[in-house]
């Protein structure tokens, strides 16, 4: 393995690990746990659930892989502030999405070459490229697998206490 | 830049993102406000704070980067749990050390080649390195990365919401 492929793996070892976590966490929950809040009038666990399927999903167009799997999740989850949104994605539901997005994301990843994770992702120019090469797509994984961490410390708060 | 060199600077980024984002979020807390526990039982804003300068002290012995700065971060703040030691460093003290912990890593950081991102760190051994070349320092940058992202969101949750 060459030095930019061992990047890569590193990079894609701790984006599995994380989504594992956020997969193992939410799925044990019944649907009425799903229904807490993170703290007194903070976001419910369904809500963040679905926010991390929503940020997931939208890495397709991001990283120009096609279109999202599920374009719905973007104003249930992102767009929108929870509660506000009167119908939303069950945790049953939720859980088939986030299977769904997930494997076809990996299958994608598990495919590019290190030249490929550092292409330009979607959302930036071709000439803003060329003056800001950090805005690829390796800088995006990383970028939002600090993100599910983000939100997975906050969703863990509502178990019992150790 | 080589490929390898911009995925070092990926990361780079990504640490310096997240590092900074948890300064400028505890060091605006009085000392009483790092007294709030981020949910009912859990831990203190000020014990968040110190558990995450002391695992940052720690990556000086497990990169080869010499001793601790502060070794009594440890008992403080990881091998403890919240309130159960007697005297720990005041948030004006953790500034101060953080900044110190923070300033010497990111010295060092900015330093290395690639290829010594990728050697082993310290808790590995030869032989094991050999089977397992994935347990280098590039990613415990990206775990420790994502450990910064975890706890930032819990201690997030403290703030008045928008």
């Amino acid at each position: 393995m060459t030095n930019e492929e061992r990047m890569v793996e590193a990079a894609l070892r701790s984006w599995k690990l994380n989504e594992e976590r956020v997969d193992k966490f939410f799925q044990a929950l019944s649907e009425e746990q799903l229904q807490r809040e993170v703290a007194p009038g903070r976001n419910r666990l369904i809500y963040l659930w679905g926010h991390l399927a929503a940020v997931n999903d939208a890495l397709f167009p991001l990283f120009g892989l096609g279109p999202k799997l599920f374009p719905e999740l973007e104003e249930m989850f992102i767009s929108n502030p929870d509660r506000s949104v009167e119908k939303i994605f069950s945790g049953a539901e939720l859980k088939q999405i986030t299977g769904k997005i997930n494997d076809s994301l990996w299958a994608e990843f598990k495919r590019w070459t290190p030249s490929e994770w550092l292409a330009a992702h979607t959302s930036v120019s071709d000439e803003d490229f060329i003056r800001e090469p950090h805005r690829n797509r390796y800088s995006v994984l990383l970028s939002r697998n600090a993100h599910m961490a983000f939100h997975l410390g906050q969703a863990i708060l509502v178990k019992p206490k150790r």
